[in-house]
């Protein structure tokens, strides 16, 4: 059928297109069912959405498909429909419960990649895998697929190391401090990450406060091979373009399958050819694993996983019970960072944990027989500091002390109304807090913890203090903190009936 | 925040929005959360899609979002991000293997009659009812939250008994036959059906040949008691309005589990108040049901629904390898089922099954101790007819004589190219070729089938006829009978390798 384009001032990330219901019916497409649309040598596969104000013969399209097809409003195109991809009849087959083929992975992750399954298949596929599961052969596979269907980079000399936390603690910069430090002892780190979905601040949201974080593969590795690290946003790159795909169905759901768990973080490690990657896993109320039984589970999942991909993996499991450091949210957790490296000193929760993980990797590529004492050393000379200014360099930064860092103008601080021992710094109340108060995308806002758990407080010493770039969003902040207060000092009311108050 | 009203000329079904990337980031909003639209009194909750090419402080809404909140291009419009509805971790939890409870399962069907949930939840809510299942509570307390969040049906007075197919073999007209026949007999019988979703003609289009189907429950009601039947289009009507959109995801993954297929048949007979209800169970090769265990299983779990629900069912497991009767495609299954009734003989396969559905009613409602004696007493009486005619004369039709059905005048037959036995009449490629010609969509279009299983052709004999309104779609048609050739003869050779031809 010829239908006359009708450009629809919209972009969508699904392949949407809009048609005259009558002429669905006229060529029997039903909800959920797919129109290709060609133009000369280009073609394009769509979900027609009926539509009784599209007149018949037209067919509306959003700008970005117009763009993809080069048609221009008013054009004529053909469209005719065409069968489910057989993606689909596999993702049926994992719903029935059984295994599935190499091949068959390969083309639902091509299929996604592409985006030639709409979000009804996708989710069907995420929620097989939570359900029904994967075994390591199909994890491998899809592992491996995620990583052919995009980007790599691969060195041609040097140990090329990496590291990687699976998330759900605040606060967690320690990338800031391991990158240079492994970077300043000559090993190669091309560190990925990601920025916040849910949380307060991804580490690419921290760098971004001081340097580019929007970097190409080319320039990842150029970068890597000259100054020995590099920190960028993985979502800048086409490194595992699955993975970006999948999230949009996960989150609505607050779902992460193990066997995407899996597959998201090694394809990602793999995509960049490291040899030796630490897997950092907090475990702690709060955090995304709660017991250490899950946290060993994963951790051999982890291993075994690399095993099979030729990765030398190590897990660390990590206390994520509370925030780490003090700071939470993009700005603040740079300037903690950076200051720590000033003053060669900081919150032993960031140190330690960042020697520990640095430390591992050492003694995996064999330069150091005890990894914790040498990158605690390289940190303590100054090494750590040095190779990070390279680096902010590299990615175009100019910020060079972490007193030039601004913060958010806008604060409160809240402070102890008696006596007592903190007994929980709670993370998914301190995420809630920095997130009203504009972080990520206000770089300035987030959250100062000023004592954390152990600790002793007087009545009236502060407790924390909210930063905001506006003020509005900083009385929103103090509201959230009001009724999900996030620091617990032992002996506090938490909750009153009937008539409920905290502070 | 406010926002500057930007009307896009598309109708969705999914609640969807456009707003600036921008202005998404600074209210927190990611993809799959949702943004409430407030405009004085009235209010709508959408899925805001971040979309570069909407200035910052515009929003673009769909005109069917703008006409339910009264807005106009250009106005202000005030809109807030809002949390998710709680039944969104009730589907978490159904996914995490639990029971739900009986207000979790009414507020999950509220929420999808209300459009509250996007594709992603309510997909994760097909596919877990699929992968875990509900037991018998949950399903009763589904299927009354499905009653109650539509329009229902009662009669003051008269025993209302009811008939339903659960699809899956062509050519199923038996409603026209029976609904007369129960009704001729003083029972009162408001059948609402389906129109065809992959099929190649639901009941609604075959009847909608003779007859206005797109009547309210007023209507229903009122002819019902009038004349004592009426075969209506259950999609005009708000009965049980959940289960369409929960078919919208189902479709694209051919899904039908069993939680949602007994829901969804018992809430449409529990919302008229039938009292007897014989369930059809067609069981065989290519229909929905392959096996007679599988048949006797759900035959057994709709009788304990019933019971739960104050339903006296009964299930007819029937003969689904084959199509019923000859014809399949709106017109022609109208014209032979009215042709049936003016000769007072036809396709046994469509009157001993008609008869027989029609006598267990009977039966169950205590008026014959025979039913199919009485059934086809009242068939070969003319009762049946006589009735029929006044059915369609008080659904507005006016067609009065089966020569009168239009059929497509387009034509194609197959002949037998050797003699032998038919051994299969493929359903579902009879329901593709039909569906090539036209059918639904086109109602004169459709297949006439000339022998049926058991039968014996000689060289030449006609095996079946396609019937189509417009000539492309006739070749069509004819493409896919010899690709897909839905009559085997004994000895036929099927397929040849390594060159593939059928005929």
């Amino acid at each position: 059928m010829i239908f006359k384009v009708r450009l629809i001032p919209v972009k969508m990330n699904e392949f949407y297109g809009f048609a005259n219901e009558e002429d669905l019916k006229e060529i029997g497409i039903i909800h959920g069912d797919r129109l290709k649309l060609v133009k000369g040598s280009k073609s394009i596969t769509i979900f027609p959405q009926p539509s009784q104000i599209v007149a018949r013969g037209e067919i509306g399209i959003p700008i970005n498909i117009a763009e993809e097809l080069k048609v221009k409003d008013g054009e004529e195109i053909k469209a005719f429909p065409i069968s489910r991809p057989k993606s689909v009849e596999y993702i049926r087959k994992k719903l029935s419960g059984k295994k599935l083929s190499k091949d068959e992975i390969y083309e639902i992750i091509e299929d996604i990649v592409n985006n030639s399954l709409s979000e009804i298949e996708l989710t069907a596929f995420v929620v097989s895998n939570y359900l029904v599961g994967m075994d390591f052969d199909e994890i491998e596979w899809m592992t491996r697929a995620m990583i052919e269907t995009g980007e790599t980079i691969s060195f041609e000399k040097g140990i090329v190391v990496d590291k990687h936390s699976i998330g759900g603690v605040p606060g967690n910069k320690i990338s800031l401090i391991i990158v240079p430090t492994v970077a300043s002892a000559g090993l190669l780190i091309p560190k990925t990450a990601s920025r916040a979905i849910t949380s307060a601040s991804g580490t690419a949201d921290t760098m971004e406060v001081l340097a580019n974080v929007n970097l190409s593969v080319e320039e990842i590795k150029e970068i890597t091979e000259r100054v020995g690290g590099v920190i960028a946003w993985g979502g800048a790159t086409n490194i595992a373009p699955a993975d970006d795909k999948i999230i949009r169905v996960e989150y609505p759901l607050s779902l992460d399958p193990k066997p995407q768990l899996l597959a998201s973080v090694m394809a990602k490690k793999g995509a960049v050819g490291a040899k030796h990657v630490v897997i950092d896993i907090p475990v702690g109320e709060g955090a995304k694993i709660s017991d250490m039984k899950r946290g060993r589970e994963l951790s051999s999942d982890f291993v075994e996983l690399g095993r099979r991909l030729g990765l030398n993996v190590t897990c660390a499991i990590t206390y994520g019970g509370q925030p780490i450091g003090r700071a939470v949210g993009p700005a603040l957790e740079a300037k903690e960072a950076l200051k720590a490296m000033e003053e060669r000193k900081g919150s032993s929760s960031l140190l330690e944990k960042s020697f520990g993980i640095a430390g591992i990797l050492f003694e995996m590529a064999g330069i150091a027989m005890n990894g914790y004492e040498y990158a605690k050393e390289l940190f303590m000379k100054g090494k750590t500091h040095e190779k990070f200014l390279e680096i902010v360099e590299a990615q175009g930064g100019e910020i060079r002390r972490s007193e030039e860092i601004m913060v958010g103008e806008n604060t409160h601080t809240f402070t102890a109304s008696f006596e007592g021992a903190v007994v929980a710094v709670r993370n998914k109340a301190i995420v809630k807090i920095a997130r009203a108060a504009g972080a990520p995308k206000d770089k300035g806002a987030g959250i100062v913890i000023h004592k954390k758990k152990g600790e002793v407080v007087k009545k009236g010493d502060p407790l924390f203090t909210i930063y905001a770039e506006k003020d509005w969003k900083l009385q929103n902040a103090v509201e959230t903190a009001r009724s999900d207060f996030p620091i617990i000092v032992s002996g506090m009311i938490l909750d009153r009936y009937p008539s409920f108050k905290v502070m």
